[in-house]
Formats: C-alpha cells, structure tokens, sequence
C-alpha cells in the first residue's frame, strides 16, 4: 500500500495571533498546507513580514500574498487614513475598525486557490468569543460561504465538497493561545496590532491589542508583544 | 414633499456586451449607478478601457477599477498566458476559460463597495442560457450569494436586504442584444472577446466572440464588432 498523500488545504494567514494558531493546527491534522496573505491596503501592512515568517516557520508548503486596493473602497479605520482607530475599549456595537466585506473577499479569493489546488479544504482563523463583533466572524456567515462555494466552483459542480474549518470560532482568546502554545507557536513574531509602529510595535490599546493581551492575562503567560515606548501597558 | 433620492446601487462593469445592457438596465430602472471593473490580470485587459467608455457614456456616478493579481493564482487561460483560449466552439464541458471563483471575488468586493456607499443593489450580467456553463453564473450560485450578503455585511445585521440583481439571467444572447439596442447601448464600444488585439479588435473565434456574433446573426441586426485581419469572420 502506498503511502496517502496529505490532503491539502488553503490558511489564510494575516500575521496576527490566531491565524498563526490556525496554520498550527492545520498542520497537527496532517494537512499540507498553503498560506494565503492579503496586501490590502492595511494601516498595519507590517503584519505581512510576520505572515511570512509564521508560514516558514510553521511549514506551510507555499506562501502567497495577493495584492488588492481595499483601501479604494475605504470605509473602515483599516483602510482609511482619515478614521482613526478607537481606543478607548471593545464594546458593543461593531466598530469603525470592521472592514466592509473583508471575510467575504479573503474566503472568494482563498476558495479561487484551492480551486486551482484541487484542495478541498480552507481553513479560517475567526472567532466568535472575544472579538470585535464582526458580522463575517459568525458561524452563519462561514455556514453560508460554505453553501456558496459548493455551488460557485467546478469542483463544486463535479461533486467534491468544499470544507471551511474554523477550528478557533468556540474559542476564547486565553485558550486560543494555550492551543497555539501547546503547538509550539512563537507568538513572538505575530503582530495583533491595527496601528503598530513601522518595526511592528504594538500600541496596546486597540481593540486588537486590548483582546490579546486580556487573553495572555487570563492564561497567566507572559505575552511577547513588543509594545511602542509611550504604550500603557 | 421633497424629491426621493435614487437608490444607490452597484453594477459590475468588464467592458463587454452583457455587463453594458445590465449597466443600461439598472439606469431605466432609476438606480443611481456606480461602476465596478476589475485588472484581475486577464489577457483581454483591454476590456477594461472599454468599461470606462461605457461608464461614462451610460450615466454611471462613479467607475472604480480594483486591482488584483489574480493571475498570481492562475488556473484559466483568461489569467495563465500558458493555457491557451479555445477556439473550436462551445462544447458541454466547463471550459478552460473558467476563472476560479471569479464571480464569487467580484461579488464579494462588490458587497464591500455597496457596503461603503450604504448601496442595497448590486447587479450583475450573469447569463444562464447562451453561455459557457461557467458554475458561478448560475441562478443557485447568484441566491446563495445573496443568502450570504445578508449575513457577511453590517447593513445585514442591522436589518437591511441586499439584492443581487441579474436581469439577463434568462435571456438569449439576441433578447440581451434586443433590450440594450432598445435602451440605447452602443456595442461598439464593448469589447466581449477573451483575446483581443492590444487595440481591441476581436478574434472571432473564441467562444466569446462565437456567442455574441451568434446572438447578433439570430437577431439579424449587424455587429459593430472590430475584427482581426485574420477572423474568419
């Protein structure tokens, strides 16, 4: 009997903490993995240098970035020089940092790839616990793509299934980063940040920096983040 | 009673025959227009000089064309200078013309664009009957976008419907010709071929131009169509 080649899958990788847990995971399920990274036009485009070393260091197959003018559409503090970041703590309504339809976008293009792999799985590292209240961090919302891609593919067509993990959706952050832990992830080199500093130190007091650094606080490990001089933390 | 505004809506615009009607429809239907094109690496890239023409010509507010390398993903010949565009007819089979959810990426950054400008319409020229059987234009995929619009967007959340609209799913390639001629459309300007002279003259023999010439020829109404020295047509 010969040996079964790995499955493949798509990881969408921004460089942020939880997608560097989810390219982990994929890995410990035996996937043969290729990572996918977005240049869209994100204040924090410094992320992009540490998806590059999490995708190496965690040995994904191939590393891609796609390149696309988001910030064309503006619309979030993201992607529009002229918003500025909140800082003042996550609350309830969905923040001006929620980039219209990005989930959306990053899983069409990501599903375009597998398509082309013949990969028949992407993986997504959304979360629905401590967040940000994003609508396309949902679990309808991943229901409902997967839905679509079934149907908008020739893969699709010719009967094969398209699978979308969100293995960290049920999870909360402090056990998001014990998973990643156990897996052997260097959160060192990720950058959670939607405003670091040129050399990607962390402002600590985004939403973003907020949600990490209450998850390491609840784990009781202390968090690599570099933070900028005049940060709180 | 003061006047009411137009509806806002988005209409997906590539430079060729079937996004020019819808664009024309969309603007008797009393939308107020806003043009979407994509540099996606095609090799017809060209297109993209002619949806700004019709842009302009049919009313639209605004045209915005989005970048994005999607020939870095490759897997069709409209993006892969390696793959070849056929050129013996139509057949049964989905084409290697086929762009790895295409239609999924641009409705995607569609749904982003109409998010930004508070838009609840987004048309697209799909077409079901003569065409290449490409998966994502088919009335299940356009539902199960619509499905997942209402759930990835924060207008979703907050109660409000987006509407995919897709006026020529239905019809022939001469019902499409029939209602832009009736709606003023100038196909002159549209470019449907999938590999045109830098300049934009058709090759006649892709199954872009076969379609269209075949939808005029039914028609019996002659096609403005710049051809190549050596179309056979």
């Amino acid at each position: 009997m010969g040996q079964m080649a790995e499955e493949k899958a798509v990881v969408l990788v921004s460089g942020g903490l939880d997608s560097a847990t989810t390219l982990a995971i994929a890995k410990s399920q035996g996937f043969e993995c290729f990572a996918l990274s977005f240049d869209y036009g994100q204040r924090h485009r410094v992320e992009l240098n540490a998806a590059q070393t999490i995708a190496d260091r965690l040995g994904a197959s191939l590393h891609k970035t796609i390149c696309l003018n988001m910030d064309s559409i503006g619309g979030s503090a993201l992607t529009d020089a002229q918003i500025a970041v909140p800082t003042t703590g996550v609350g309830d309504a969905i923040p001006v940092t929620y980039v219209p339809a990005r989930n959306t976008v990053f899983l069409a293009i990501a599903l375009g790839w597998a398509e082309v792999l013949q990969a028949h799985h992407i993986f997504i590292g959304v979360n629905a616990v401590d967040y940000s209240g994003y609508p396309d961090c949902r679990p309808e919302f991943i229901t409902a793509f997967e839905q679509l891609a079934n149907l908008a593919t020739k893969a699709g067509v010719e009967g094969q299934r398209m699978t979308i993990h969100t293995p960290l959706i049920d999870l909360s952050k402090a056990q998001i980063i014990q998973t990643g832990l156990a897996l052997g992830v260097d959160y060192g080199v990720t950058i959670s940040c939607y405003q670091p500093s040129p050399t990607g130190e962390a402002c600590g007091v985004c939403d973003a920096c907020r949600l990490r650094a209450e998850g390491f606080r609840q784990l009781g490990v202390v968090d690599p983040t570099q933070y900028q001089a005049n940060a709180p933390i």
